[in-house]
């Protein structure tokens, strides 16, 4: 932390901020100039910067360093891969997770299964519960909906990743996912997250809405204080001004995160684009861009869908798609793994 | 909902259509000018109209009604009040909760107690379990501090409210709160939104940092739906690109919320800035404009708060603000409750 | 400036950084901290700090101090005041400016001249030129509007204000309007800003849909580097998320520029809301938030305006809405120009 | 044009909004249903739909056309090519432009065209007027930068494209340039665009800040209104909340264009990201994901650079980074030019 003071503070203003410093456990260096004194501040607990900003004759506070810690690649310079099964995420592959927005029947997930294990896909996605805007919308089948993705990928050799709501959902979750998914309402659900630092499977975290990437890390930061360092982040679009998408899916979080965290990252285009039309063009971009994977929506009739249709693939159109990623991925020296 | 389609679409695309939106319960009423066709749909089910969008021949697809229907005034054109004991949530009466934003110890609470109940305050606010974006900031002092909070403040005469992180703690909330919060991040925690809707006492929602007014209303619905229609709202700032404060407050909400809903709506100027100084101008703006009351943090000490110190008024500052309340109050026609 | 080393950044690292410190004009302190070395940096040329982050070993760079001088509240800590005739802007009056968006014809612009003269306005506000978001849409009168609303207003005892588009009219302006208003769109013309400089006439400078306070300062700042310091500005609404208002209104910018700054600044709820039943609760929020001015649009027949009919007052709603703004000024201790 | 009028609008309210619409020349389509009655409303002038918006009895009005014509693809179905030489924007092949920042001097300017030639640029960009956020940054060299870009360049077999920030240096850049760009905070400024409506040279015509993808379309509607066809699109980033990023680059853009209009659109990674580190992954990313072409910023000795020095790519990392376009280029079905 670095307090600038105003200029023309006086010695007392100056003396009662380093006090204060001191007695959070800061180690202070001063250095006073023709027009004003600045203090730079090291060690120390967490403070809220405001609290000193607002002290008299204080002109500005900069926070220097980050506020999180074990997800910073500072923390951890090599990158982090997390195992599931023989996937490995953040290694030289792209990881192609696949399947409905929603599981609606055993029909549908079998069909979805079937469709997207035809193509290679070896983790498979799939939601139970639902969060939807309206409580008027489909919210999912539940736990019978999380048996039967679970029957249906396993039985074709895949794993299966799924959004758990509510930390009282994740014992259930534990028997039936392989992965455990935080969508971006609740991704500053601490309890949540706190709850989920004690499992030993691997997050899936997607950033929030109105998220930034800083606040992402944090968040990333509950589960691994916990003691489960096994996250992957995702990048699933914020909200902006821009109407003609449903969100802005921000592919420049793929470097900014590599530079600033050891955590794989993989990206949403079927959440971030919320249009069947712009899934490809931003799944071939993510890939280029560097992502660790990408998590699509894929059902079998996208027109009878319960949920999000409009962003799903057909499987012929998903099988299209892993070509085009097939060489956009070797042009950056990776492979595919679906 | 009305569908436009494309010039030149083919009589068999636009029957396509309509056969689906007679399928999915519509009532369609076609018009077929020199340039286009145009569909204009009644009734059906609530569908989402990305659906439609990606029909062959379509070319847009507008949503000509409100997703939500209970919290809106074509529903109940009349303003609903929302008591808590003989304070009126809507009324003339202009509604002043504060206190500190955490509860730390019996000694600060009792302190912010007594300081905000010898200016008439009767709803008394204090956190006990703090949603922080950083693991390693105070976290709260939960149950323990929700006791302390409801002693300090009915030992006075004054009523609670106090944030509710999770479904699971609404129990133990009924028993210390008299009204129970539901912060900016759990606006859509739905799971949270839905047990509410079964519960005897007042909710005072938040506004999610990155949600439209229209998905405000919308978690207002979830509440609802489940039969509890005593939902207060809340402005507490949305995320934009200045970082001058914590949050943009929206100001503009009151009037637009007040013409499309029927349910009080109150400000909180402490979190929607983010700095003291800004504090006392909000406040009054926000009276100015229409809203039904004011949520503000107040602290005996707040160099010493651990949490938001920042953003707190000293008890001297919150009793010159009220004297400023009252005047611009009475220029508005109403008078204040605290 | 600050610059934070990365931990473990080399001795010849940080002597790199520090040889073009010294090339750049800049004092340096230096401490070398257990975990880390800080670079204090003082004095020097303004720089670009990116450039400073990308040396090798340097982990973050912070700019400490504001980028704008001459608008800056350190610079002169008294506040501006801007006169136009005995009218004040920064004094203890509240200055409401109005009159219809666009000039349409002399019927028109008389009949608001004389609405708004009836009420006591001493500023009429009316736009000749206007930026249109399509070219299919009404582009003004010209020239001929500007000598309408300048005869209009005089021969009624009020000054005029109206938008200039472009340096090259500047000397028309200088004919016929009090205060050369610069709009959102403008605010980074910095050619038409430049230009402004050397005008001895007051100057509106609008803050651009995207500009943050800090950006509006040195909009401000390139005028008055040109020797023009009669600077007013105006809050008119950014651009975010939502989308039930046009804008939405930042009435937060009040205090804090007029902490940042010792320039005086008005608001527009006109096109910060878009909306005509929105104005007067933003019209009142602005003046009880610290406002010094207003700038409202009223025409005579809304109904037939040819530009933002949608938001412009009737007359007889301008007169209400002033008694209104009567009280809240007088909540607040100032009083209203009109 | 729909308009809903509310539940249980009276006949007269009905008959008074019908009147208005033929009145602006509209087509009316009345559907009385149980509920309410919706107006579908053909042809007429283009309107602002707040006009009706606030007529009694009036619900909601809902625009359904695009208010752009000549840049739509509804208008030009196939796409459309712009011609500098051999060059074709539009085409199977990716455009790279590049060059620096500014002139800043003979040999700098000698020194990147022979930088950008030898790897086989043909367009060549830098900036001779700059639009500095600050008056106290380096403005640019004028027009002797430009004569001395266009004299490097040209003796290398390039093409040249620079900013032109007025309309009255429209002349001068004529002679110079043989692509007019204009800057993305210019994107709005009318009087430009209309002047460069008039021009028979190409116009790149950068996104606004805060830029909706139709205001870009509308913007160049201006130019194409005028006379001039030729109109390059171009996405550099908008600015949102997150602040790790110069701005966010918004690639789902590149899609979304060429489903509204048949324009050509090429990106700018360089002041999308702000951040040489960053250039490469969004360049990548913006050919994955269709892009016509690219801006990139180069520099000889980025160190000394007098402007965004941060986002240029030395000689040999722009070297690098076309052959790994080349790569994706080639995945995506398309050539490289450059």
């Amino acid at each position: 932390m670095v307090i600038v003071m105003q200029r023309g503070a006086s010695e007392q203003q100056i003396q009662k901020v380093i006090d204060r410093l001191i007695g959070d456990g800061f180690d202070v260096h001063r250095s006073t100039g023709v027009e004003r004194t600045v203090l730079g501040v090291v060690g120390g607990k967490i403070v809220d910067t405001r609290d000193y900003e607002l002290l008299d004759g204080v002109k500005e506070v900069v926070r220097i360093t980050q506020p999180y810690k074990l997800s910073s690649r500072t923390f951890k310079p090599e990158g982090t891969t997390v195992d599931v099964g023989p996937v490995r995420f953040g290694s030289k592959e792209v990881v192609v997770m696949a399947g409905p927005c929603t599981v609606e029947s055993r029909e549908q997930v079998e069909a979805a299964a079937e469709a997207v294990a035809q193509v290679g896909v070896k983790i498979m996605r799939g939601g139970a519960f639902k969060p939807r805007t309206s409580p008027h919308s489909f919210q999912g089948m539940g736990e019978e909906g999380l048996r039967l993705l679970h029957d249906a990928a396993h039985r074709r050799g895949m794993y299966v990743i799924s959004e758990v709501m509510d930390h009282t959902q994740i014992p259930m979750f534990l028997e039936y996912a392989d992965i455990l998914q935080v969508g971006a309402r609740n991704m500053q659900n601490f309890n949540l997250l706190k709850e989920l630092g004690k499992v030993q499977k691997p997050v899936l975290l997607k950033r929030g809405m109105s998220a930034t990437i800083e606040d992402l890390l944090l968040a990333a930061e509950y589960i691994m204080t916990g003691g489960n360092h096994e996250v992957i982040l995702c990048e699933r679009g914020i909200r902006t001004f821009e109407t003609a998408t449903r969100n802005t899916l921000d592919l420049s979080a793929i470097p900014v995160v590599k530079k600033l965290s050891h955590l794989p990252i993989v990206v949403d285009p079927s959440h971030g684009t919320g249009r069947r039309d712009k899934v490809a063009p931003m799944a071939r971009a993510a890939v280029a861009a560097g992502a660790d994977g990408l998590l699509i929506e894929v059902h079998p009739d996208p027109d009878k869908a319960l949920c999000d249709g409009a962003q799903s693939l057909l499987p012929a159109q998903f099988d299209a798609l892993m070509s085009e990623l097939q060489l956009i991925a070797t042009a950056v020296g990776r492979t595919i793994t679906h």
